[in-house]
């Protein structure tokens, strides 16, 4: 027994070493380093690499002319210095506590460090994660809390016709308790699906670290497709690993809203939840915050919170869905009937912003109750990370 | 309206198209491109490189002398051929339906595909997936089928005095019916977590598609995490985004088998589950299979079918848990109740080849019924992917 014993191990450690450092040729480097004074050193070895580059959205952005399109602002590049040992680095300036990305521009290809298996993608990019530890950042890790349930959950939409995904966080103890919970239906951006706000918008670590803190009520938290032509995310669904690209999907022409029932009709017919408007909210990002105006407004009788995070305020032109006609009439109805929380956030650089300016203008003006928050910053997950921070303490109170 | 909605779009279709081609420094350049003879041509955009090679998990493989392990198999290297636009690309040979991995080497530094966004980790290693179309492999798809949920689950270890992570695979229509389901808990190998068999196993494409096609019955998979000192997989636990390393976390020296009760009873007190020998089963590969191989021995009353793939067979040197004692005795208990199905699966270049013969001898020598499959090939998620296939038909009949 001893003797077969020990050739397992031995061609285990083998097989581990070599498929690690031969087969795949990945080096032991560490990187990135967060210093003690939470600057990073990032390192990458290529001894024959002519130049070795780093961008992320940690390094200030460059202004750049682009013809067409005016100024355009770009993530900073920064060079990396090489050793005598073929090892690039580069150490940041000290940065706040915050979850960031990079990669690497290897003489002029975009690389990902292999040192790093941590990733994210966002639509068809593939960056490298890390977070530097803080109060904020704190609600985006993992904590030795109680954990709620994450489920890649499918429904079928009458409307649509199809079998369609969506991710579904259950709060800790859902399966033990009798208890029904209200529900917050939190929706995605442009180039965006049902796995976005949990990859991208580290909710279900918001969800727990609230929950947990006492800061937010115990809830369920639904996150559909906004792209009503997709079936689930890329790689998810019948189409295979066909790579995603950057048509838009059926977007913003009134089907999203038009189908959005089905959804809430699932939930509510296969979730312990509450069936009432005021344990009911919806709030999205960019393009989700646009689906939640028109979404909300629809359906005046279905959603007590609203929250628009740097959202798209007016229809696409040509957009003639019946969802996106007497808008003003149906804002009267919804106002009328006096949500709890109205509230729209946005950052004073977003592109956005005079859209957003001129809809609260448009509120101001017909006396509409809202709340209004602007943080620094633009249109980035960053923002859309804290302003969820921000919204889910507010509801179901 | 109309006017901000059009900056609205410009800015969206500017951010998009920059992120992309500027940003991240992607090309639109189609790679892997599956031919229509199932040959596949891998193109890499890199006018500077020396040269840029190929790994992957279909070629041939290469017998190499290193020195101290004796002769060893390595995943084969081709090289790529450049032309006048700086595109390197290889055509490989007409390939048999699988999912298959590969990574580019890019003058002697491992690279990803950048056109190709589907990743796959396996311990630290990141590779990039594509998949031929064929009726084995048509079990690995997403299919247009009704398909389960797949639910990141927490649990709390009594026995470990930890929150642990794990999976759980429920069928189609688990949440709409009353009925109480047959479990199968399904155990990774050495180096994996409780996120191999969805990732590298494609369990739940398996499931889904076997119950869609009237071989299996409906039935829970419970995808626990075999490294008894880990919360949860790389990046999911407390430790955050600290990198996986290749020190073995404590395995296979009796606590995973010790406290593998805390996981059943948990899985029984939180879902609808039939709580009897006959609706239990358990397998894994590898470490997994060894981890089965014990756990049904242990609790002889637990399972009725126990499936052992490529499985390690005996215990550690120095492991002296009270599990690995009297295996003897514990082995005729076992068999003496008659598990309906004890599958032993193993391929005939497996390192653990040897070990199971005489694993077999031994029962056979005492009579001790089980049922063997034997297949090409070695130690692979490839032919842990066919076994999960040809086992799950065999359960809850």
């Amino acid at each position: 027994m001893k003797r077969l014993l020990l050739v397992f191990f031995a061609l285990a450690f083998h097989f581990v070493v070599f498929s690690q450092e031969a087969l795949w040729h990945t080096q032991q480097i560490k990187s990135p380093e967060v210093n003690e004074n939470n600057s990073v050193t990032f390192r990458f070895y290529a001894p024959n690499a002519e130049t070795v580059q780093l961008t992320g959205d940690f390094l200030p952005r460059i202004k750049k002319e682009v013809p067409g399109f005016g100024t355009h602002e770009l993530p900073g590049v920064v060079d990396l210095i090489k050793n005598e040992d073929g090892v690039w680095s580069y150490t940041s300036s000290v940065l706040a506590d915050e979850l960031y990305s990079y990669s690497f521009i290897v003489d002029g290809l975009t690389a990902l460090d292999p040192n790093n298996v941590f990733l994210v993608r966002d639509v068809r990019s593939l960056t490298n994660l890390f977070l530097i530890d803080g109060p904020q950042s704190k609600l985006y890790r993992v904590n030795n809390v109680a954990h709620g349930s994450v489920i890649k959950q499918w429904y079928y939409s009458d409307r649509l016709q199809l079998n369609r995904r969506l991710t579904v966080y259950t709060p800790p103890g859902y399966n033990q308790s009798n208890y029904d919970y209200p529900v917050l239906y939190l929706l995605h951006g442009m180039g965006g699906d049902e796995e976005a706000w949990m990859t991208l918008g580290r909710a279900s670590q918001i969800l727990d670290n609230l929950i947990a803190e006492g800061k937010a009520e115990p809830m369920l938290v639904v996150m559909p497709n906004g792209n009503v032509s997709q079936e689930a995310a890329p790689g998810e669904s019948s189409l295979g690993f066909s790579q995603p690209n950057t048509n838009l999907p059926k977007t913003m022409e009134g089907s999203m809203e038009e189908s959005f029932l089905d959804i809430v009709t699932f939930i509510e017919n296969n979730y312990r939840v509450k069936k009432e408007k005021k344990s009911r909210a919806i709030a999205g990002l960019s393009m989700g915050g646009f689906h939640s105006l028109h979404i909300s407004k629809e359906y005046p009788d279905m959603f007590n919170y609203v929250g628009l995070f740097s959202a798209a305020i007016f229809p696409r032109e040509g957009a003639n869905s019946p969802v996106y006609s007497n808008i003003e009439e149906k804002l009267k109805v919804q106002f009328d009937s006096n949500p709890s929380v109205y509230w729209i956030a946005i950052g004073k650089t977003d592109f956005l912003y005079e859209a957003n300016k001129n809809y609260r203008s448009y509120l101001d003006e017909k006396k509409y109750s809202y709340t209004y928050y602007e943080s620094e910053g633009g249109h980035t997950w960053r923002n859309w990370r804290i302003y969820l921070s921000k919204f889910i303490p507010m509801l179901f109170k």
